[in-house]
């Protein structure tokens, strides 16, 4: 399929600085571009890419001033990025053609099955599951007795949601992540073994949530650990038991969160971040890579750094100072020994 | 099922203080407690939401004092969390009717497989594996040639466990945790490219081991990589090659573990903590979150934390100070500045 | 199968000093040696256990010299540990019965299936994927449409493989490891709800990579995700959309590599390593366990580390102070005193 400038102008609202009639079939990278390729450019580290790109048409911002002479067609539009991801959202439907139940799935004759759905080879749908219109299982899920999966939700290959946990609407959950798996509980009688604690919570995630792959989120000991509508999770991440995340939130890969911690709406959370349990973090806080979190953080919409967590400026205005400490130990000892002399000189 | 407070009391040998036939049928967290549910106080955080609760029974220890009437009814018992997860163990069995093997399983002729087992749909048992008794092997799991499964342990959906492991008694091992996948181990004969060792030997878990979900356990190069009895494992770790883990240690989400480590007993290791190589880990030692290891650790019941990590008590304190090395060094170019002063109204 | 020293010395090129006629049939480690088995000594650290072992056979260095006498026959060869790996891959062979296309394996009619390899059950191929010559694939393993897996690679249960990716020759993927889910892209165009940016890129991974098992490797928004050749990674890995590793380059369990980043050729990247997006790392730099990287590293064959990372060496000064912070602080305290006092003294 191609499309010309034009076409694409006019699908964005954008305007074309070149050649209206040039075509397109695919996309690039800029600093890759190939002839018949569109790119774009939103990050400024970018720029320089431009000026030597083979792609035929660039994707740039209305007020973008190329420093020199640019040879690719522009189409200049409010947000490149944002742009990007309509145009590639309507050239992109890649499992289209995955519909209907495969014969080699295993589907309990209880289970609620709906219109549209795609059910691959080798998954289970257990006792009184209940799925949703449009649903697409892949290959080798495992859906547990009494899971509901709301309406649209794409579950990749190798997801596993056990029991009685509930998925919203238009969900994205990626390949090999566990979804209520026991939380982490135990009890010590006798100072020695340990006792399981039952977990006999569930997971509750609402509607608009992306989860990578890898990630594990436990069910709560009692009641829900809940995802809020429109959180966004990378790979490889750990919620435990009881954890509430708030609405759109970001979390990035290889976090952890601990058991009853509850974070905030619109948080940023950078990756391999820790956080202990029984925390409340407030809404819109902003918590950088490898963070450890110890404590509550309260004010909406502070930035964090370090382990344990301080203000993301005073991290980095000591982190510099770090690598000075020999130094610093140095200048004392010399100091040290200037008073000593001053003392002795005075004496 | 409904039971009355006198009931609950009989089971746990507690004092009902309040409504004797007062009935429950479900169990909520105090902070969420509606009527009909029984819910517990153990963390004396929680206490003022006890004062409010709508849960129509609370467990709470023998001693307690409350502030103020508390229109729940009370049943003391020494351990309230424990009391808990005898009564959760009593109510909840919710994989009782998974039971047989699927016809959809795949199981070698050559395996040996125990009585009153559950193997599901898409299940894997294969050359010469061993089953016990009343084990639960949930849908698309792995269990590779040579494996032997103690009595009564759990493989939720997605375990793969490779050639030759060995699994104890009443273990449980959460979703798509992977045990038996090959050491990390390769050589350089000319200094580039990697040969890989190949990894010859096994994983061995002992009796009364839980996993959580995700995690990589290595076989070992030679001989086995071993987890003690009643080792207990959350999310998303990684235990390389040849470590040994001590009998009844707590191991929290996202731990790495590298090669030939030994760790001792009852030790608790905080979630993303890191252990390089080749060390000793003396018995109950507990190692703050996120803290790296790179040393050996030889007196038993040490808390450590940092990395590298040192004793826990010099770490916060060092941690405390870490903020304000900005002003440290304002402070040294002050004090060289005043004995510079010094020095020349001494001249 | 029994070798007798002579004949394991004949084949490693080595020199036997003891008894030649002693026979071996398995491998043990030198600390837990017992007779019938042949064992090595690569790292001086377990020299000790030389002297007491019970293995029969020991391969050392050719210039070895023990401090007092061995019981055991030795085998001096140039390096010990590559030996051991030769001879265990002559001996260990163990899924050399598994072949053929397993009935129950699900393959689409436009696949393409090469000779001699093993598809297992509950696997599935999809549309024009091409599988080539003597492939392993796993039960439970999943290789979606359009995918390639070059010759002689070995997929093992569970592995999830998601469409279009390109996998070379002689590649080793443990369990249960994604490649090819999407990477993490979202635009904010209300500056609330995120719209997610289509990931229409694949992964590319070139000849003799392995790839440890529960990693996760995200496929490119557009273009690539690049494992060259001979990259080794262990479990647990997170590997962003876009980045590009370099050849024979080592990562060690539970690293991120985030969006963009270029690691360049012969890295090593220990254990935890975090490394932000849309950074260039240079050829050669090895970076310390849990370390932070949040700027490029140009130069070639540096060692850094830290969070921040700064170099290895100024790293391991600073942390020896970081716990006389306390110290410091009260020396700083002390000269001021001081100060004050011999500026009151000299008034």
């Amino acid at each position: 399929m191609k499309f010309t400038a034009a076409q694409i102008a006019f699908f964005l609202n954008g305007i074309v600085e070149g050649d209206e009639k040039i075509e397109v079939s695919s996309l690039s990278k800029i600093e890759e571009g190939s002839p018949g390729t569109i790119s774009f450019l939103a990050n400024p580290k970018y720029t320089k890419y431009l000026y030597n790109t083979h792609a035929s048409i660039v994707l740039v911002k209305k007020d973008f001033l190329p420093e020199v002479p640019v040879s690719a067609t522009l189409i200049r539009v409010d947000n490149p990025y944002e742009s990007l991801a309509k145009l590639l959202k309507m050239v992109e439907q890649p499992y289209q053609h995955k519909l209907g139940v495969d014969k080699l799935a295993s589907i309990d004759e209880s289970a609620t099955i709906g219109k549209d759905v795609y059910v691959g080879s080798f998954s289970f749908v257990g006792r009184n599951a209940r799925i949703g219109k449009n649903v697409k299982i892949f290959p080798q899920v495992y859906v547990d007795d009494g899971v509901e999966i709301g309406e649209g939700t794409v579950l990749y290959a190798g997801v596993k949601i056990f029991r009685n946990c509930i998925i919203g609407a238009n969900c994205i959950i990626h390949g090999n992540t566990v979804i209520g798996s026991d939380g982490f509980g135990f009890v010590q009688p006798t100072g020695t073994n340990y006792n399981k604690i039952p977990q006999v919570g569930n997971v509750l995630i609402e509607d608009d949530v992306e989860i990578g792959s890898n990630c594990s989120i436990d069910r709560a000991t009692m009641g829900s650990t809940i995802l809020r509508r429109g959180v966004k999770m990378d790979n490889l991440i750990q919620i435990a038991h009881n954890v509430e995340i708030g609405e759109n939130s970001i979390i990035v890969s290889q976090v952890g969160i601990s058991g009853s911690t509850k974070i905030g709406k619109n948080c940023v959370i950078g990756g391999q971040v820790g956080i202990a349990g029984h925390l409340q973090i407030a809404d819109g806080v902003k918590i950088g890579a490898q963070s450890g979190i110890n404590r509550s953080f309260t004010q909406e919409g502070e930035a964090i750094q370090g382990t344990p967590a301080i203000r993301i400026r005073d991290f980095q205005r000591s982190s510099v100072i770090f690598k000075k400490l020999p130094q610093i130990q140095q200048d004392i000892i010399q100091l040290q020994k200037d008073i000593h002399n001053n003392n002795n000189s005075a004496d």
